[in-house]
């Protein structure tokens, strides 16, 4: 009776945790986000049962159905999970669903995992802080830019990084936000495509080039001095003799 | 001829990254931190050269000293790791020490680890995203306060969630220069002290309360409206089927 909310990192399966690893493989039921990569998926246990709830665009599937799945599965099984991808209480909705099924009498274990917004600039090289670049670092979405009640120019603060997640349709007017607070046209971004896939890239530009840069979705915007940093091989599937 | 530079995690080993084990099993040499848990040095082949490298206060041992460990091993081994707590390039100067190794031809890889900052609000009951309260967050160190040009005035940002780790010490500054650049003085805070260790404590207080409340460090200071939240039941050691 307990549903545990894990995160899935942001795609290899060589970084989900050891305690999410074990989870999936001896879960009953498992309910997954559509961009969950196949790997990740390999490691639940055959018999479990799967949910593929990812909403794709058009898809009519409401947070409200996947709560109730949630809720009828945790109310039938010892050990349901919920994986969504990158950590569950970092965007994705993980508190929401958690709060839904406490309410409803459900024990809910949360399983940090690695956030696509740390983890995308660290493998295109990037430290999201850096003596003398970066003092910290700042994480949003690209739909703060029209959603609610902040826009990006109060988050123009050059001492800072910015990582914005899911900005790559709004990027144009993140950037001329940014500009208009402060931020200097020529402040590096680096836009880091399918993190930690096989399909991952990195293209680089300056903050005024932003929008008529070509960037593929989903991809993480890195904005901030350390973007124009390049550190070390990062690639996962580069070295051969941890993956044995 | 590799230095891996490795994110342990917070502390518990069962949130180290698969990756992460699997280099530690195999390593010729691992240097590594003070605040490394017990849990975590565990998993490293018992044949590895290990070394501890932590900063006591006062201990005379400098960066450069590290720097120049790391160049012998890497020149003298095919497989060294260098463990870092939490992740490498959030905090931690792993973007520093890299530079150093690439700069004397020895080749880096880096592997994320799960952050402290995010983590520790986590198994606290705190996401640090939620819809109505916060729609990003800022990651900072308690250092900003006195070291740089960034002040905690400009970062009081009541959309946002503030994460402020190594910040126990200056705590009652951080808030003040915090409602000195507006934020509520009944904003919530956690202080979550020894994240994902069997000592693991949550302390709660309203902003203004803060420099009086007592917290012992190592704490992470979660500052804003989510920090009054407290969804599942989120404690690592407490699922004993997932840790058999």
């Amino acid at each position: 009776m307990t549903v545990f909310l894990l995160g899935a990192g942001p795609g290899d399966a060589d970084l989900l945790t050891l305690r999410a690893a074990r989870l999936l493989a001896s879960a009953q039921a498992v309910v997954h986000d559509r961009l969950i990569s196949p790997d990740v998926l390999a490691l639940i246990d055959p018999g479990a049962a799967r949910y593929d709830v990812g909403k794709m665009p058009g898809d009519s599937r409401s947070q409200g159905d996947i709560n109730e799945l949630l809720i009828e599965l945790g109310r039938t099984n010892e050990r349901v999970v919920r994986l969504k991808g990158g950590d569950p209480f970092v965007f994705g909705r993980g508190g929401e669903e958690a709060e839904v099924l406490v309410a409803n009498g459900i024990d809910v274990e949360i399983v940090p995992g690695i956030t696509s917004a740390f983890a995308a600039p660290l493998l295109a090289g990037i430290p999201v802080t850096h003596r003398g670049l970066s003092h910290g670092v700042t994480v949003v979405t690209g739909s703060a830019v029209t959603g609610s009640t902040i826009d990006f120019v109060s988050l123009a603060n050059p001492d800072l990084t910015l990582v914005v997640l899911m900005g790559v349709e709004q990027r144009a007017l993140i950037a001329q936000q940014l500009i208009e607070g402060g931020l200097a046209p020529s402040t590096p971004v680096a836009a880091v495509e399918w993190a930690s896939t096989p399909r991952e890239r990195c293209v680089r530009c300056s903050l005024d080039e932003l929008g008529d840069t070509h960037v593929e979705a989903p991809a993480v915007l890195v904005i901030g001095l350390v973007a124009a940093l390049d550190i070390g091989r990062t690639r996962l599937l580069a070295s051969a003799w941890a993956l044995a």
